[in-house]
């Protein structure tokens, strides 16, 4: 009996004649069909990324197995690739303080399937969404972060990461800093939504920002996270209207809204693997 | 010396293993550089679609050499296939009534070369838009219909048809249904904009319509002509809000905008070779 | 001491010269400070609309008082006006089948104050939601419908309204239809969500349709129920993209958070008293 | 006979109890009716905006014979106030550089009176759109502007916007930077157009830096100008979505749409005398 569900393939490597033949080439020798497939060439820095989803034909399909086939192919090019069994949901933990609108939607999400995750985890240096948490029987855990204990924190945050085996982390409006050390260590796979169009009002307080500045729309940024507050690489960005009879509260309710959808679609895109970090910036294949 | 310039592969054929590697295989072998290139399977009809841009690299490009080497799998896959040069634009008769908003916006972004096309003829049944195509320099074809003249006008606009050597007609608020037997040459080549958001207010006076029923968006459809009035397969689509204190001639106006913006889409999308019938329904690769 | 909060004024009458004046003359006099006021005078039906936010300044300030003075302006205009004191909650029911993702998204909004509102029950003819409803310790009523009970349940969901006190009835994807008689026993009090864009796809499968039609945007639209099924009143409509690789259930997936927040905002705009049933249309002052 | 067009009243004044009842109760004792009226106080600043449309229904209606009337009322509660014959066209100066598809969508709203304005003249700092000018029959001003003779271009361009007795100037892409004394002569009456989403990418190529950076929407601001550069009161603001395969080109030609779109938006708002600046920020009464 054949295997019918999909796997998916990513493939970063310098630019060259070939690369899409030779992967299609082989995918199709193995009797692999190719559902979807999607790249781009980046012609300011060289780099191909290259998405492609396919269902292995043949019985015997295994992670090994393909990449004893595609080992030749990937040196020829230079190749940084994986490849990803649509069945293993990836392990998703989920950090926040205080505000639960991001987390509200992405535990509907989760618990409606519409996000293909598993979630080990919700850390908050706060108890207030540990009830939120419970209801979804996901396990919380509270790590509070002051001045004092900004080091140790950081350490308990980085044992509970490793132990929950996390793909990816999520700062649903988690209010705290992370360490370049923290950052160093998951790059390309911590997500956080700024509650702002960037590159228009970094810091603390945006919705102020845009009250006092009397913008016409306000909007939601999803990025990585870097070492460099608020100028990792952009994944998604959403913007809702606004008007002048708006106080910082009328614009920071619409703005919860757009800062779930936005924290949704790119945590979405995540999970089918479709960004790449290209820099300062994300190529995503869609 | 080599061409740098590119061409555009379009594939429709039965979804199969292999085609996506079947032709990047070809296209590298010719040492052709891939510069974009994407498909669809489509799982109800079992029809696969693909654009693919290349550069060749050597000397000697031309599409008869290239055909030449490409028929051996075109046949394989029972492949429909073109390949264009961009150098070569399209040739895009624009056919008009009294309403001048999309033939203003067109000209416009042929004159800036937004639009990649020439305009070989405007054909209109009235006088009205003379002056606008005679400062754009483009040839002006004032063919009136009558209830009396209706099949000498139509084998009279057949007539402008064939000697423009048209690629593409496009019916820019073009007031006058075309006969089975023209819709019937130009299969997929001839766009018309419809001033609403299909399938909802079919038929003449949208704008009325959307006043009456009182709609809070109103929209605009590019779509291609068939037979079959105001249901021929939706190429794009955008929409506009609306509200109470509109008229319908307040809607019209925002209409205008929508139009223009949506059939220069629809055409900026054919020009590029990206829009497949499938059915009643398009296959658009960006 | 003086009342600081605000009341709503609604005013429905013929449309006439001197309306606003004599209604801004007597809080004037009354020292009312008027925080917002909208009004609209539909030229074809010859309706004039009125809304306005205002707070009292003196000691004693009661509905009562306020209509003693009012009522000989209203006589004179033919006025049917409702003044609202903010300070107390609408009572919304709120009803369901085994989608979730609208309740899920009105009671997020519930919980945190974003939806200013009181829920006396959430009936459905499903037991599904019945967790969801007790973790946000709102009261749960099952009355099951079939064929054979019809009349019956009717009588039953009655009861419920009328025991619960319901100022508004919210259909959150809702899979019955309402009788002529509850229709008409809430007129512009019971709000439903349509999947999809209307007047296009009515009907009980829009996203099926969507897909067969191959559309490029998907919708909803939030509108009051009346005995012409799909036809009431357009409260509110949002679209989004869509594209030939989507299937029913992909659309369906982001048609899921369209309707939601479609519904959520008209249910927000009801709440705040904006929205009038003028004819077979809204008015919504803003 | 009477007059039965439409007259515009704006006022700007401290906010207070009664300018509501005060100013309708004048229009009603002078039989105008009233057709919209809209207002805004701001908490913040403490300043009332008010936009009031009406029609005299008696024979002699003159804005002497209004402002006797009005006077009493406008010492009463320091009103700055404005009535407008909404039969007299605003008279708008516009300027341009070399860009012209600003210019094109201004003209062509123009000339199918979507904008209801007359153009004295049309001044640039290069002949480029001398024809397209011509074209609409409009007068053409070249002032070329160097390093040299920055004064005396400016000096020039006074010289022509009092000639031209301008209501209005409007920046359509016009890439020289105006003097503070140019702008301080007509406050709240320059509108600029800038090409990117403020306050994000100031400055003047936006588009290169929306691609280095990798943004996911760009956009484009309508504001006033004032002496401190790309901070003036914001108008209107649009967006778009922009992906990874976009060029700065690509960037800027979607950008020239949504320009376009956004600065005819604000154009159009400001001949309605909709837009009020209120501080650094403005009161788009609608």
């Amino acid at each position: 009996m054949s295997d019918s569900h999909s796997f998916i393939l990513t493939v970063v490597c310098p630019d060259a004649v070939g690369i899409v033949a030779a992967v299609a080439g082989y995918l199709t020798a193995q009797e692999y069909f190719i559902e979807e497939s999607t790249h781009f060439g980046d012609p300011d820095t060289g780099t191909f990324f290259m998405r492609t989803r396919f269902i292995p034909r043949q019985q015997s399909f295994s992670r090994g197995t393909f990449a004893a086939g595609f080992d030749a192919i990937a040196s020829r090019f230079g190749m940084d690739w994986h490849v990803y069994d649509t069945r293993i949901l990836p392990r998703v933990l989920i950090m926040v303080s205080k505000y639960d609108h991001c987390l509200n939607d992405l535990l509907y999400r989760y618990r409606t399937g519409a996000l293909r995750m598993t979630i080990p985890a919700i850390v908050s240096n706060h108890m207030d969404l540990a009830g939120l948490a419970s209801w979804h029987k996901v396990p919380f855990f509270h790590v509070p972060v002051t001045p004092e204990n900004k080091a140790a924190a950081e350490a308990r945050l980085m044992e509970i990461a490793e132990d929950s085996r996390a793909d990816l982390i999520v700062l649903a409006r988690y209010m705290q800093i992370l360490s370049p050390g923290l950052c160093g260590k998951y790059p390309g796979r911590i997500i956080n939504i700024h509650h702002s169009f960037l590159p228009g009002f970094k810091g603390a307080k945006p919705y102020h920002e845009a009250h006092r500045r009397g913008v016409k729309l306000i909007g939601a940024t999803a990025h990585y996270v870097t070492a460099d507050l608020d100028e990792g690489p952009i994944i998604e960005q959403t913007v809702e209207r606004a008007d002048h009879t708006m106080s910082p509260d009328d614009l920071a309710a619409i703005g919860r809204d757009v800062e779930s959808l936005t924290l949704a679609r790119a945590v979405k895109l995540q999970l089918e693997h479709r960004v790449f970090v290209n820099g300062m910036k994300t190529v995503v294949l869609r």
